[in-house]
């Protein structure tokens, strides 16, 4: 049986988390769904008995590259890529199919958004687990999520007949729907959450770029042409701003053949912001969701997260999102996630970039 | 002519500005008023051309003497006496006056708390000096505020006949009355608000102590005696506690003989709760009083103060208050300041002492 690698996509430098997240410091690095790890330390870990932490590839920016390091220290250090740019997620997976092809050319890859949550960690090894072997036979997979409620948050997947214990074919993408939409997704019962995850062979999916971009596929096969006898980064940071920039879904799943789809609920969650991470977090009988050294008087409702030995009192306020760190404070009411994106560009028309 | 002093009642470890007031840095020290002044040090320099910084006499507590000092370095280190424990403002002043009568018997005392904001100097000026010559001749003297608004935060002065150039005979004193009262002095005209500023010679004062609360007479009548030889201190210390502690309105002025009032505008104002310092801070065209480094959207009417190299962003929010401070932070509608006591409380509870 051939190996399966895994192939994180750690490129994210969001801004839907500031003040916790920063430039230097993005989402992935940061412990949003309750313990200590990081979710990017929890999508690997939640790897475990499925792939060996030397065949987990994470593809980040050079900037973050140092602390990928250290936050994976069971990762063999090359095993992290570092992009010399973002060029959305098509690049990625094309330069991380081309590092997994040098290593063994009919491997398995998933490639997996560093960021989600998920509850049951069993339910999804086990999708996993079908996820994978539904791309051994060179089928283009995705997981897909039994949706709960009408999110218009998440892309959609119509699933079309069953094609094995299990799986069955895509019949189409669709992008984040409006509520009506949403709702007859829902009613209609065929259709699942998009999760992102995606498997396939690296040689199928190399043959795949060779079809839709060939200008990505003429980069990937160099970098495994060179991978042969040594590293590829010097070629990668010559080349890699001149490539399409285009995701995934977009330039390669939605035109591609044989797709599949395997369907799960493992609760997953993508967490895109502190209204989802309040959505998410364990809460006290007043509803207030709690990281922080507290006072609270009268107050529901309200996401709290503080830094270690800072008192955070709260008087008669509810629904509001409070995150303290050392040198930046937002405060915002829960259903204004949205417009922290209006600081964050407040703060770069400001040239106030010590606090992104 | 005798000698002018003033006796400044620095005692407060009010909880009412938590958490940047603390037990270790009380109201006094800060500046609640615009600028970079305390409130302390605008109470002393505002006393310029009236009354020199070496007789000047700052009371406080023996935890608050040397912040004291430091923030009032023109006056001489023994002019700020060191209560050892707070036993209201009567056995305050009456130590005071045997420091004042040790160095001139007849000289004149403006007792004057720390605090009030004074938004016309000169005009203030104009009335302390009113207060001081009618107080030359053995009076007992108040300044009362022409109210501005039916206000519920104050005592009031009802006043009788003139007495000569702007001054009047004292009618009675009022506590702070509900609204329907505050209104009906307010149409009234006769009322003034208590100011808590007292002018008396220092023999007039101690003869009333020695009429009214002789115990406390005994004591500074005891140390009017050793300041004759040396320092007091020891013997402050020793007898402290057992005074009647009750307050200089309470205990001598609302039975004195001889009462009277100097009327004055001088944009004279309490500054008795967050609510307060948003009321007197400079705003900005949303009505948001800024004393922070920050990035507003959507927000209005909220008093927003931080520290140095600290951003504070808040985001579709009005109305709040938000003080941070180094270790805590405190966010509330402006209309709840009273409830800051309720956080103390907590704080107090829990033995979280180090955040008081």
């Amino acid at each position: 049986m051939d190996e399966v690698f895994a192939v994180i996509m750690a490129g994210g430098s969001g801004t839907r988390f500031w003040p916790l997240s920063r430039s230097a410091w993005p989402k992935q690095f940061l412990a949003l769904a309750g313990g200590n790890e990081s979710l990017l330390q929890q999508t690997v870990r939640r790897l475990a008995g499925v792939v060996p932490s030397n065949r987990v590839i994470v593809v980040t920016s050079e900037q973050h590259a140092q602390a990928t390091r250290e936050q994976l220290p069971d990762l063999p250090p090359d095993n992290v890529l570092a992009e010399p740019q973002g060029r959305n997620t098509a690049p990625c997976v094309a330069w991380a199919a081309a590092h997994v092809s040098a290593r063994s050319a009919k491997a398995v890859m998933a490639v997996l958004p560093a960021d989600p949550h998920i509850g049951d960690e069993p339910a999804y090894r086990k999708v996993l687990q079908q996820a994978i072997e539904a791309a051994r036979d060179g089928g283009m997979v995705t997981i897909g999520v039994t949706p709960t409620r009408p999110e218009t948050g998440y892309g959609y997947i119509e699933v079309g007949e069953p094609l094995g214990a299990g799986v069955r074919r895509v019949q189409h993408f669709f992008e984040k729907p409006d509520l009506p939409r949403a709702q007859r997704f829902l009613a209609d019962g065929n259709f699942l959450w998009n999760s992102g995850m995606f498997f396939f062979r690296a040689d199928v999916v190399l043959g795949e770029f060779e079809r839709q971009l060939p200008d990505i596929y003429a980069f990937a096969n160099e970098c495994r042409k060179r991978l042969k006898t040594g590293p590829d980064l010097e070629f990668v940071r010559a080349s890699y701003a001149g490539l399409t920039s285009i995701s995934i879904d977009h330039g390669i799943m939605e035109k591609a053949g044989d797709l599949r789809v395997v369907p799960g609920s493992f609760g997953w969650y993508d967490i895109g912001s502190w209204t989802t991470a309040y959505e998410l977090a364990p809460k006290d009988a007043q509803k207030n969701a709690v990281r922080a050294e507290v006072s609270l008087v009268e107050s529901e409702g309200c996401y709290v997260r503080g830094e270690p030995g800072k008192l955070i009192a709260l008087i008669g306020v509810h629904d509001l999102v409070v995150v303290d760190t050392e040198d930046a404070l937002l405060i915002m009411p829960r259903d204004r996630a949205q417009d922290v994106r209006r600081v964050v560009e407040d703060l770069k028309a400001k040239k106030a970039k010590h606090f992104l």
